[in-house]
């Protein structure tokens, strides 16, 4: 095991301007890049990021340490925020950045690193999960979407890079 | 084909800014994840991307814009930044910024893009190539490289994110 509460904020706290960095002012062509059909672009996934904020992590890091195993988690909806905001990708980026700031700090109230991090709580499919593997997901989870949304936007030059393409792994998939 | 010059340098410039935000001040338990034995870790793949920027894109463009099909690119090492550098990360960042803005000032005046971009060379493995392969791979290659540091730094938390390893695609590898 390697988590670490302060390591762990350190990405979680990054995570907004680097998304700011990556995508803030870019052209149409970028932020509606998919993988097809039912796929996310860049903007789609900042509004599942703030909808996470809202309902998943600190809400059930909160329910966990309150009810223990005696009640499940709330469901979360993973596709909740599709087609929910018509705001401009500015204001998604200062509200992802708004709403994680407050749940860091509401993080830093809930847990006693040395007390609270292999409490156990109940999650709807997985069972028996510990408070430090939900905060451990997410951390993973800003990675993996970050790993996504730059994978969506390389979706675009798939043919134009050529030969290129055997080089290059994120077009592997 | 989606390449088009202006959106292709709206990324390019955003990726030494987006580093920055990643990485700048992260404990050096994630700064030295890597996926194990003759992996990258993140400031290994920022040291990629300096050696990169010093050898490959730029004066690839100017050696096929000049020498045309006549002779092959000198061969790039992509593992020349290995063990190279003992900087710390903030000073490497700087130097990346650097380097890359540089080199995007040159590319515009290297580049017509009305005229330019079909032109081709011939390349050591592929054969003959376009500057718009060139180019677009270039964007692409920042891409694959955060995709792998944000990989490579999730690595760390394979284990402590117990059951919720199935719901996270980043560590599918």
């Amino acid at each position: 095991m390697n988590f670490d509460l302060e390591e762990a904020i350190e990405v979680l706290e990054r995570t907004p301007r680097t998304l700011e960095a990556l995508l803030s002012g870019l052209s149409a062509g970028w932020l509606r890049s998919n993988e097809g059909e039912g796929t996310w672009n860049a903007v789609e996934v900042v509004d599942h990021l703030i909808e996470s904020e809202r309902t998943n992590w600190v809400p059930r890091l909160a329910f966990l340490l309150q009810e223990g195993e005696s009640k499940s988690f709330p469901p979360f909806d993973r596709f909740a925020h599709l087609g929910q905001s018509e705001q401009p990708l500015a204001r998604k980026l200062e509200e992802f950045q708004a709403v994680r700031t407050e749940n860091l700090a509401k993080l830093r109230t809930l847990v006693d690193p040395e007390r609270d991090l292999e409490r156990t709580g109940r999650h709807p499919s997985f069972g028996i999960v510990r408070a430090r593997e939900l905060l451990s997901t997410w951390v993973v989870h800003d990675m993996t979407h970050i790993a996504q949304i730059v994978r969506v936007m390389a979706e675009r030059y798939r043919t134009d890079v050529g030969p290129w393409t055997a080089f290059l792994g994120i077009l592997k998939k």
